[in-house]
This record gives C-alpha cells, sequence and structure tokens, in this order.
C-alpha cells in the first residue's frame, strides 16, 4: 500500500525529527527513506532533483515535493488541519515563533549538534573553539528566552500546543542530547514534558533510526 | 490622519528595511517610529511592550501588533492581496524560500552588517576575528546559492516578485552595504536591479533615516 508522505531525512538531522513529529502527533502513516550523510546520500543526483539546497528533510505529500521543515510543518498543519492555531491571531503568533525558532533557537543547537557529530567522529566537522563556545551561548540565551515566556503559560502560543511547540521543542529536544541540563530551565522543562506526554510523541532516536522504514 | 499602519524601527536594521520596503512596493501609506538603539529606545517598557524579544522591527496594524519581519511581510502579503505569489504550489515555494533566507542568508549578512556597525563605534559590539570571518564565509555560500538558483530566472518563485524576492533583496542590499562586490554574483546582481526598479523602489537609507516620518 502507498502511503500518502515519505519522509527524507535523517535521524541525525534536528528538521527532519521536527517533520516526523509532527506527522507522528498527527496521527498520519509515513514512510521514511534515510538518507545517509556519510554516504553521501544526500548529494546523489536522484536526491539533489527533489531538494532545492541539497538538504534533508524533504517530504513528498503525494507528487508534491517539500522542503524546508518548518515549511513543510505549515504546509502539515494546513493540509491536515492540525496544530494550526484556532484563530488567526492565534496562526500569525505561531509563525512569529516559527521564525523566531529559525532564527534564535535552531540555529545554535543545530550547530552544537553539528560540533559533537564531529567530536564522535561521526562526520567531518571540526569547528574552532571560540566558534563552538559562540554556539552555546547563543543557545543558552535563546533557552533563556524560551523559559521566561513559559513561565505562565503551558504551550507558546494558545491553552492548545501548535506546530510552535513542535517545532521549538525538536530543538529543546537535541539540547539534551547535546547536554545542555534542562533543569537550568525549569519551565521549559516542564514544557517540554508536557509536549512529550502528547499521543503519539516519540524522542529523536526513538522515533527515526539509520534505516529505511513504515510508520502505519 | 491616522495611517493604518506604524512601523517601528531603525534604518540600521535589516528587517526593518525589509517590512518598509514590503509597504513601500505596495504602495502603503506608514507612519515611522525611529527606535534608537544608541538611546536604548528598544530597552524601554513602552517598546518591549509591543516587542515580544524586545527587537525592531514591530508593525502596528490598526489594534494588531506584529513582530518577526518575515512575519509581517506575509500577514502585510495576505492583507494586502501583493506579493503573495497566484496558486498555492508557488506560495508554498515562497514560504521554502522565506525559510531557507531566515537559515542561510539573513543571518551572516546580518552579523557583517553588525561588525561593521562595532568598527564603526556605532554599537559597542566588538566580534572576534574568527567569528567575523565565519559570517563573512557563510554570507559569500549563500549569495552563490541564491546567484546559482537565478541563472534562468527573473525572480525566485514565480515570473513576477514575490515576498521571497523582498526579503532576499534586503539581505542583498545590506551585503552591498557592507562591501560584498556583487559582481562576483552576477545573477544575483541582475536580480537585485530588477528588483530595484520596481515602482517605490528604494534603497535602504533612502528609505529610512533617524527620525520618526509619514509615508503617504
Amino acid at each position: 500500500m502507498m502511503t500518502r508522505f515519505t519522509l527524507y531525512g535523517s535521524p541525525d538531522s534536528l528538521p527532519t525529527y521536527k517533520v516526523a513529529l509532527m506527522l507522528r502527533l498527527s496521527g498520519e502513516a509515513f514512510s521514511f527513506r534515510y538518507v545517509s550523510f556519510q554516504k553521501g546520500m544526500h548529494k546523489t543526483p536522484e536526491f539533489l532533483a527533489n531538494s532545492r539546497w541539497g538538504q534533508v528533510p524533504v517530504l513528498i505529500d503525494r507528487e508534491c515535493t517539500h522542503v524546508q521543515s518548518a515549511a513543510i510543518i505549515e504546509h502539515l498543519a494546513e493540509a491536515l488541519g492540525r496544530f494550526q492555531g484556532s484563530d488567526p491571531a492565534t496562526r500569525q503568533a505561531v509563525r512569529e515563533w516559527l521564525y523566531w525558532d529559525v532564527d534564535a533557537l535552531f540555529p545554535p543547537i543545530f550547530n552544537c549538534y553539528g560540533v559533537q557529530l564531529g567530536q564522535r567522529k561521526l562526520l567531518p566537522i571540526s569547528v574552532e573553539p571560540a566558534i563552538a563556545d559562540y554556539h552555546r551561548r547563543r543557545a543558552e540565551a535563546a533557552l533563556s528566552v524560551l523559559d521566561s515566556y513559559l513561565v505562565h503559560r503551558d504551550y507558546l502560543c494558545a491553552a492548545e500546543p501548535t506546530i510552535a511547540d513542535i517545532c521549538c521543542f525538536g530543538d529543546v529536544a537535541f539540547a539534551e542530547i547535546c547536554e545542555f541540563d534542562l533543569r537550568r530551565w525549569p519551565n521549559a522543562a516542564e514544557w517540554a514534558e508536557r509536549v512529550k506526554s502528547l499521543p503519539g510523541f516519540k524522542a529523536p532516536f526513538e522515533l527515526l533510526a539509520m534505516a529505511d522504514a513504515e510508520f502505519i
């Protein structure tokens, strides 16, 4: 049986996790196709034909190809009617948080994880200590912003979770993998627990492995 | 007479320029309220009450407050019916480019401009040479991606300009201010000339000055 959605990506790709988590929390079946960086699969002509910037994830929704995780997740929210926010003001706040995420939270954590992959010799990356430290300080600053905002709130944009929570949570999950101690940001930690208790939730490496898979 | 739109920001803020350019190219009147970083105006309680992350720009549209330049510009595109792209596939491509911009093109150029403001003693910023160089290399890489994509295209997502062009153009305009020589990226340079010839266009410091202003 053909599933509607095919997700190309890697368990080591933070943005791939965000899209996979959105599909899981929405209860959608999907096919996962593992793109191995180590094997250079993201540089093959087949992959590049689908990925405008040569990046994972790529989501195929029927015949349409989608890239950029936040854009994919916005598309899914609209197409499935899930986690959108219930009114125009909430949906505009969701957009603002998605851009804040891509601006402030995602980049330093993505880069910290890249530093870790380099240290574990899983990627041929060697980052200068000054730059690694720069990413770490920026991640801490963004986690503090998130934490302050969540003092009196269950979720970022509404009483219910939206795709803003799903996207920001993906980063926080990888921050934990990068050994940021969430106890320093107790409101963000409680919010993360709320996301973890949503039906269908799976942590990054419980959700995706380095192999093709069918999620039914 | 009250205008519908009030834009809070600074001519030295790249994201402020993007929103001001969108308003200009859409032929919309707006009030500009200068927020001086040097005077710490972005840290006043009045400003912080409107700006969730303490950042410019902020756009007031009637009673609603909007932040994050790309989210503001998406709101304007929808509210005014301008530069959206004419069909769902184009609008999804626009989203992808907006996120690519915030991910790859905007941050290094924003940071290069910050380095320049620090060197000119206009901001109390002193960036380590390794980090300044990192930003510069990332900006060059992103300009190369933009240039390659524009080899056979007039605009990024359609035959006509969209907000993806407006947002990416804002960065390219500031790259020129940061002394990136656009002749190295001839397709991007030609595309930039096309944007500059749109009705209502103004370059960054021709459009906004360090003073409140009414654009009618």
